[in-house]
């Protein structure tokens, strides 16, 4: 798609107009100005357009962009809405490449805003301006270190997010960022007068600093060509999905549109799953998903080893193993003659292996090494709660789990059961450091591991169904 | 139960032997040892007997429990198990009153185990002793500053805890604590060779410190008891329960009997649920039952009133409103007029209240205020995502629920939805100065206000079968 060219002038801009910029830390004009210009690693020339200050973070402003003698890559609008038709008139006449206007007060207020939006996507279509807006927060490049939003600048990392929420993808990057996730791309586009959710889901399947892309819809429009584009990307990149809205309650508060839309989760979620993207149910889950994707491989096979040294967990677990129908690895001789030397008298060598509660970091690694060499086991699930006795260190297991899985070059998915191990700093610190990440609940390591084996059978079949 | 008086021994002995007490502190002896002499609020005398080391963090030892002269209430050993029948001999020779046995190595491991510890159970029962054990982690009253096990001293609290799995506490505990729940007594009893489940639920139903009852539960011995117990308690206090090994994989995990046990987790559930305690199919909903009922008070009715900085999440949070059939309230007209000076002009006055991105701590002061003084209104669910933007503090929309909170005297629910908020120390900081909990899903505020519309149902219900 030639339009794909399109979306990477707002993402990569050489230099970017901000109008409406102001040293008023009280106005959103305020907040574009200091996300963009805070970033170290900023490559674009920034340009502030302002009728109230005169240096704004020790830029000299211009009343207009038409002042700017420099040519324009990307103008990002924060003027009241009444003011952003002639501003759009600037723009074109400026020859601005890509407009994001962020103001409100447009179509999501009443007719007469629909109308003012139609008119302005009007007149930069003639002109052959690319719009994304308005009423949205932005976008951001953040491994460019262009932050074209008025929300936090998260670390950089491979997941993009594309949300129809913007205060949804505010607190999903807070969540991201205790969970060690970093972000490529972000985008929240508002009213969609131009530039199309398809169109950025495009642009992330061809960026290479994108390795999982998540979503967060309220209304899907154009259901044909979203499930199309889903089916298109999902053999490149796992796609994780969650909607707001699932109800006729949810969607009312979603929209003033009632109707039949509760009915209609199903078959949107059945169809999404169909285009093999990944459609979560909770917002934990769609957090689990994310980590799994961003930091483990995809399995060979779907045999798993579970090791403990507490029983309670792994029955939790075993729960699950159960729920999703997963298959628990069979040990064989080889392997528990290799891993007897580590275990004491009391252990019963079955898988879950429960090493009880004295197991330390030695056993940890050596039954996690076995686990991840082992031909007969395709997934490892070191389970763990927390010894608050004997003087084990709180991290000990883990690193023992960490070792492990290095040494076998990190070629199975090592999935790290640390039962509500949030309440420990020094994990946080050692899976951030190593880029390990650990799962907290018996659900989280079951979703974890759920979402690996399905995405490994569907890269299979698209294989078999391309032969 | 004349049966209740033998339990208060455990929790509130006066003098207490911890046989096998070591200075090694790789050894449990010397965990058990270092909890109960770790503590400012003991009032309790503590004997050490040993055979090793002649101090003890600064106490002489004795090499028999019949040195000691004074009188003993509570004998906890851990000595090697071949060595436990002698030191039981000891113990009903020295007239003690109560035993905990934390020593492993009985019924759970082979039949002479299991003959072991029956021998042992029948010498205690003729001197009139009660025994929890063996094979266990022991048993707290932490208000009381008694931690006779060997894991860790929880914060003081209203919530007691008894568990089938240690280490399924241990980790709870963890999470309590990072939720501000704290404990007042905690037991796990191992092989129930004497003491019962039963018993300690009966116990803590008369506790005057415990507001709310959690447990964990592997194996149902005796249904038909198990049932009652919790039928009796159910009406004055909440029990919360959560079973690991609910399936064929999942009990093998847990025992060696895998039996038909699987398909028999719906009958338990639907059992425990009729007796009128709340049986929790994951843990973080556990976890969000004990923060309901430790911190919020029953609510009058169930009509829900919902305000928010963040459509996205009044939106995910409706989708639970209407999953569990609950009511939003209608806003009267007096309730519109009242909160309209506070609301700016793109509004739309309907519940779920969406006063938009720039909302501060005023908005959300007054309303949530008018919210909980209002007569149509029941339970009030204020929800935002920390604005990264504007200057906006990350405490001040939780700052004016709590001011609401308190000048309507915490007569209303209040349950504080912050989207991800886990992510912000602050307001962990607040949350527990204030005694005032928060959710940081919409999943745990929907089971929240589920937990306590159930409950008031079932009270409402025991009321009117009373009658």
């Amino acid at each position: 798609m030639a339009i794909i060219n399109g979306i990477e002038g707002f993402f990569n801009p050489e230099s970017v107009a901000v109008i409406g910029a102001t040293s008023d830390p009280k106005k959103f004009g305020n907040a574009i100005t200091s996300n963009i210009l805070n970033n170290n690693d900023l490559k674009s020339e920034i340009f502030l357009i302002s009728n109230r200050s005169q240096i704004i973070r020790g830029l000299r402003t211009y009343n207009s962009i038409l002042e700017v003698s420099r040519e324009i890559d990307l103008a990002v609008i924060l003027v009241p809405a009444n003011l952003v038709s002639n501003v759009i008139d600037q723009c074109i006449e400026k020859k601005v490449k890509k407009i994001i206007i962020i103001s409100a007060g447009f179509g999501e207020i009443n007719e007469e805003g629909k109308k003012l939006e139609k008119e302005i996507a009007n007149k930069c279509k003639k002109s052959g301006i690319r719009v994304i807006g308005p009423n949205c927060v932005g976008i951001q490049n953040v491994n460019a270190g262009i932050n074209a939003s008025f929300i936090q600048t998260p670390p950089k990392g491979n997941v993009s997010m594309i949300t129809q929420s913007g205060s949804f993808g505010v607190a999903c990057l807070y969540e991201m960022s205790l969970n060690f996730l970093g972000c490529a791309k972000f985008a929240n586009l508002g009213n969609l007068i131009d530039v199309s959710f398809d169109e950025i889901l495009y642009y992330f399947k061809n960026d290479k600093e994108t390795k999982v892309i998540c979503i967060y819809v309220e209304s899907i429009l154009e259901g044909k060509t979203f499930f199309d584009t889903l089916k298109e990307i999902a053999p490149y990149k796992p796609i994780i999905a969650i909607k707001g809205g699932r109800t006729k309650i949810g969607m009312s508060a979603a929209t003033s549109h009632t109707g039949s839309i509760a009915s209609n989760y199903k078959i949107l979620k059945a169809a999404v799953n169909q285009a093999g993207a990944i459609m979560c149910e909770d917002i934990y889950d769609y957090i689990t998903a994310l980590k799994t994707f961003s930091y483990l491989p995809i399995p060979k096979g779907d045999r798993i080893g579970v090791l403990t040294n507490s029983g309670g967990t792994a029955v939790l677990f075993s729960d699950y193993i159960e729920k999703f129908r997963f298959k628990l690895a069979l040990f064989s001789d080889d392997f528990k003659k290799k891993i007897a030397p580590f275990l004491i008298s009391l252990v019963k060598v079955i898988n879950p292996l429960d090493m009880i509660a004295g197991a330390e970091e030695e056993q940890y690694y050596q039954v996690t090494k076995a686990m991840l060499e082992d031909p007969n086991i395709d997934i490892v699930v070191p389970c763990t709660v927390i010894p608050p006795f004997l003087g084990i260190k709180v991290d000990e297991h883990f690193n023992g789990m960490i070792r492990a899985w290095n040494e076998t070059n990190r070629e199975k998915p090592l999935i790290p059961l640390i039962l509500f191990g949030n309440a420990f700093q020094q994990l946080k610190f050692l899976a951030e450091k190593e880029k390990v990440p650990f799962f907290v609940t018996p659900r989280e390591a079951g979703w974890c591991c759920k979402f690996l084996i399905d995405r490994m059978n569907f890269l299979k079949n698209v294989k078999i169904s391309n032969l």
